[in-house]
């Protein structure tokens, strides 16, 4: 008889999660800490929407999923770049026009909680997970009225975000590492509303960036219209959260850096002074499971910064490869864990390294011609040289590669592509028969140094 | 008014905090969680003894202690070396026969308490803190019966170890980073007795090491004439803890690692099954104080593995820092805590990272002649340059220089002995006039590289 399982957090992780272990016959119920959003009028966690890109989409296909959420994503082909210079730049993402898709995380949550329930998922709301005895999986749970109450569960999973109880009471175990860090970074919502016609006031299809080298302001777009704007702001020194205190400075500092945005946010200085500020972690914690008992997934087991928009991705293809293991090795769940966190720890510790440099990437180099210009390049390589490279955003974004494969990349392309902009105009020498031969003895050597790391499907 | 302080923990650091803080007026009551070690029978914490070197000494001496402690203390001038092939050497540890110290833990701390409440601290025994409402300093205590209470205090140390309640509670807000890390290695505490005629069985003014590579036995002198051994040892792998299970296999793989020990331990075999395999830990946390109302110090803010014999030492600096921020900023502790954090944080990050190191040394590279010269040859530099040389080991062990540079001379000295090792026999080189002039630049090379750094007296 396949065993039961209980899921800490009902958040997209922990419904998605469920729907693929009922699908496979296990009894599944999930302890969820805050009220049912579809009932209540409640914020679904910590950002409005989200980038759903191909690891996120494979994993909503296993569900049953994807087809009606297509229907509600906007696709964003690239990044459109508002520089401080008040010109701006289109940069796509892949070389065939591919798109990452801003999906609504609410709803999302809600269809998932729904579709979890259909498929015979038991959701117990307003639970908050105090500790876990974890030698005896026995989980401490208190409602919000503080009323205590235990469950020993079967077969565990902590998909309780960043915070996670489970994750907490692995911490204090002997020889259990963990670690967590916060940027020096905070951030704040902010709103672009439709136009009056309702339909939107920006480019539709792109992620909107302000990069303004230490802090930057992004936008993505809502179906109704809207953008969800979120700025990226140190919390100290100047300027920042600290030093922004009045709404005259909040006003002038707007009017200074974002001058092309404000005549599109009528509330900005409101909503600044309004909304809260919020703080930005990356954990890391081994080991990820217990015994055959008990095991983090999701932000639980890696929470990263939001700056790859792989957060929700990785949490996914966590469940994604939990699924393919089921397929293959059936109720051995001391085999299925370990091979679990085997698979997954060096992703989710690649994808957080990923995640703190893309940082880096959105909010200083893309107002760089010479960034911009390598990204085209790339492009171009991809398309001659489709068997030997492929640039690290979209085998990160649009496949299956491993994170940390992605990662080990990144040195043997930035040597490629100094190598080749070193030259000059890479459209004009290309023409070059000289240039050609020299570029692919480039390719050879790049694709040589790259050619033992794993590039397998993840899924 | 000076204010009140609460001290959480009455171990070494705290004791001896108590005592500086008395000295200079404050009211001083610890909360400890254990029962008084001088009417109960219980161990002292987590080693029998351990070695003080210059930086303790010079906190005793601000308490008050030194002569009493020097009574009961064995000097250990070096390293006395059992190797695998059956050879011994002996390491002097300074170019001066400088000595570590041997001293009890327990009769340490003892003294320690005893001295802190004859200058007017309260103890307060059988206090664990359960956890402590970081904005308004409120300590939450359960005693040996659960009976909880909560105390506000007006300044608060958290000197409560590894574990500590108030780094817990540090852990859990806002924008604090922290991490802490288990090496693969555990160990265990086994024994050398005194000689029938009291005497002892070793060489007395030595710690001894048996390095084994990937694990070692050490063992450090008592004044009753016994050595306290310490097997550090992987948890896993072949061999391990987890390998050694019977008593036969136990017995075997003494005899053939130790056999010139075993002759000595009478009952390792029972002390091998019998004593708790213990694990190290090695905590990083970030800020270390909240504000002007509380800070972490010694082990609470920075436990580290043993290997350098630093543990204490770097405690016990904490608290000569403390006291001399004391003297220079007299009540303002806004300023007293930011400005010891400021220069003890990168000493904390520096001792850790010199304790991981040196057990490499100790249980690897003391095995290797070409260290042993190279550690002569160290010897040798620091005579004929002593205003210019000056070895890591003897930076870190005989002086206050911040253990932030020592770290940071390490690459330096490696090049630098590199150099002159390549020439061959140095003893027989310097002999040579050539050969000094090459010496001289080198030397000046080195003092070049490393003049920047902060050799300035950390007290």
């Amino acid at each position: 008889m396949p065993r039961s399982v209980t899921i800490l957090g009902a958040g997209l992780v922990g419904s998605l999660l469920a729907i693929i272990l009922r699908k496979k016959g296990y009894n599944v119920t999930i302890y969820e800490r805050r009220p049912d959003m579809r009932k209540e009028n409640i914020g679904a966690g910590r950002s409005i929407n989200l980038a759903m890109s191909t690891r996120g989409w494979h994993a909503l296909e296993l569900a049953g999923l994807k087809e009606e959420m297509e229907k509600i994503a906007i696709p964003m082909n690239g990044r459109y770049l508002h520089q401080a210079d008040g010109t701006a730049a289109f940069q796509q993402y892949g070389k065939n026009n591919e798109a990452i898709y801003s999906v609504s995380r609410g709803e999302l949550n809600k269809k998932l909680m729904t579709l979890a329930e259909e498929n015979g998922a038991t959701i117990v709301f307003n639970q908050r997970c105090l500790k876990v005895d974890v030698p005896t999986n026995t989980v401490h749970l208190q409602d919000e009225n503080g009323k205590e109450q235990t469950v020993v569960a079967d077969l565990l999973f902590g998909a309780d975000g960043a915070f996670s109880g489970l994750r907490a009471s692995y911490t204090h175990m002997d020889r259990v590492n963990a670690a967590h860090h916060y940027i020096e970074h905070g951030y704040k919502e902010l709103n672009i509303p439709a136009a009056k016609d309702g339909g939107f006031q920006m480019e539709k299809h792109a992620l909107h960036i302000w990069p303004r080298k230490n802090f930057m302001l992004i936008a993505l777009p809502n179906i109704d219209g809207s953008f969800t704007c979120t700025l990226f702001f140190p919390f100290e020194g100047n300027p920042s959260f600290q030093s922004l205190k009045t709404e005259a400075e909040v006003k002038a500092f707007f009017e200074k850096e974002f001058p092309d945005a404000i005549g599109m946010m009528p509330t900005f200085i409101e909503d600044f002074m309004n909304n809260p500020t919020s703080s930005l972690i990356t954990t890391h914690i081994s080991p990820w499971h217990y015994q055959d008992k008990s095991a983090l997934i999701g932000d639980a087991a890696h929470a990263i910064v939001p700056f790859y928009g792989q957060g929700m991705n990785a949490g996914f293809e966590d469940c994604s490869v939990l699924s393919a293991l089921l397929d293959e090795y059936g109720d051995d769940w001391k085999t299925i864990l370990d091979v679990y966190e085997k698979k997954r720890k060096p992703n989710g510790d690649a994808v957080a390294q990923l995640a703190l440099q893309n940082f880096i990437e959105m909010r200083d180099k893309v107002a760089e011609p010479a960034f911009l210009e390598r990204k085209k390049i790339e492009k171009e390589l991809g398309k001659r040289y489709p068997n030997h490279f492929i640039s690290v955003y979209e085998m990160v974004s649009f496949s299956h590669t491993p994170y940390h494969t992605a990662l080990s990349c990144i040195q043997a392309q930035d040597k490629l592509l100094a190598r080749i902009m070193q030259e000059g105009d890479f459209f004009h020498n290309i023409q070059e028969q000289e240039f050609d031969l020299k570029l692919d003895q480039w390719i050879n050597d790049y694709h040589r140094s790259v050619q033992q790391l794993d590039f397998g499907n993840n899924a």
